[in-house]
């Protein structure tokens, strides 16, 4: 069986959605954050990055969720999570990704989490005034050049959905301007009115 | 045929040294930074981003490390520069791949593009301040819970020591005090001794 450590409201929400999808057999542990439990002994055992996610695999553990997505769909290929037969799909799927976690959510985590990157408070004021622009500029550039619609990949729904609702949850509270996404705020609407997404985020709340 | 777009002193180099280990039949083009080339319309055109690298392939353009590295290793496979038989080993990689894409490579960005995050000119030296310490714990963690050896996925040989090392050539500058990292340091010496890295990074200096 498979353990999955996740926090309230973090991008952990992907991969649950993954693998709830997936129909995986998997226990999920919540990781208080509240009382950083990401920084206890026990839990930088499991993970030494003291961050969500972390799946406890029989063979060790993984973490990341670009690469806990890819391994969701190719440990349960039944559920056609990815485009597996098409290396250059599971290249542009990987791409979408890698830019979810390398730039959006680096963007975002400037307004919540810029002590990561700077000590004088000033400066942290200063990251998070910029947060607005930033993640309105990632967003516009993946509604008019990466998302093909009606899904990330085109007709083909895939994990990289699954990633995409995950950050867009967060839009409002970073100063996006929405209406300026009609694209983006379709695809969220469409994956919150799934009961599968419904279940599994009321854990993220 | 593929073409890759490339700049000198940019991450470009870990899939540049992939598709030159692969034996890719490529057209290697640099994109000259110095007069910020990656801002023209033509090169806007080809990546939205305005960032390298870009590969150009009879199917559509990819980008982003990871992605890349996937599939350069999917696409010749007879490389053997990924352990595709194992959706486990392939996950490590990934993960491997995805800190150091989201994670260090940004550690590393607060140092020389810090008005990425922040516009007052304070804030972007209280980032460069910090940036010592960041990538040193980042390397840290690497060399004592991720680099297996004497590759990074142990005895096999992958694409993510080809990313690995591309920025294990920036911790000097970025200040890491380099001798508390004797096996990213071995690392480094080993792929740095391999004539077609030598041949690579030549186009990168």
């Amino acid at each position: 069986m498979l353990t999955y450590y996740y926090a309230q409201r973090t991008c952990a929400l992907a991969a649950h959605l993954a693998l709830e999808h997936a129909g995986a057999n998997y226990e999920a542990l919540a990781v208080n954050f509240a009382v950083q439990a990401q920084r206890s002994p026990e839990f930088l055992a499991i993970n030494p990055k003291g961050r969500v996610p972390a799946l406890v695999t029989e063979r060790g553990i993984l973490t990341e969720i670009p690469a806990l997505l890819l391994y969701v769909a190719q440990r349960f290929p039944e559920a056609g999570l990815a485009p597996l037969d098409d290396i250059f799909a599971v290249a542009q799927m990987q791409a979408f990704n890698s830019y979810l976690c390398s730039t959006v959510h680096v963007a975002h985590a400037h307004r919540v989490r810029g002590a990561r990157w700077a000590d004088d408070p000033a400066a942290i004021e200063a990251m998070k005034a910029k947060v607005p622009q930033n993640m309105t500029d990632c967003m516009l550039l993946i509604e008019k050049s990466m998302l093909q619609g009606p899904w990330v990949l085109g007709d083909r729904y895939s994990v990289a959905d699954m990633y995409l609702y995950t950050i867009s949850g967060w839009l409002e509270a970073d100063g996006v301007e929405t209406r300026l996404l009609p694209g983006i705020m379709d695809h969220r609407t469409r994956m919150r009115s799934d009961a599968l997404v419904q279940r599994v985020e009321a854990l993220y709340l």
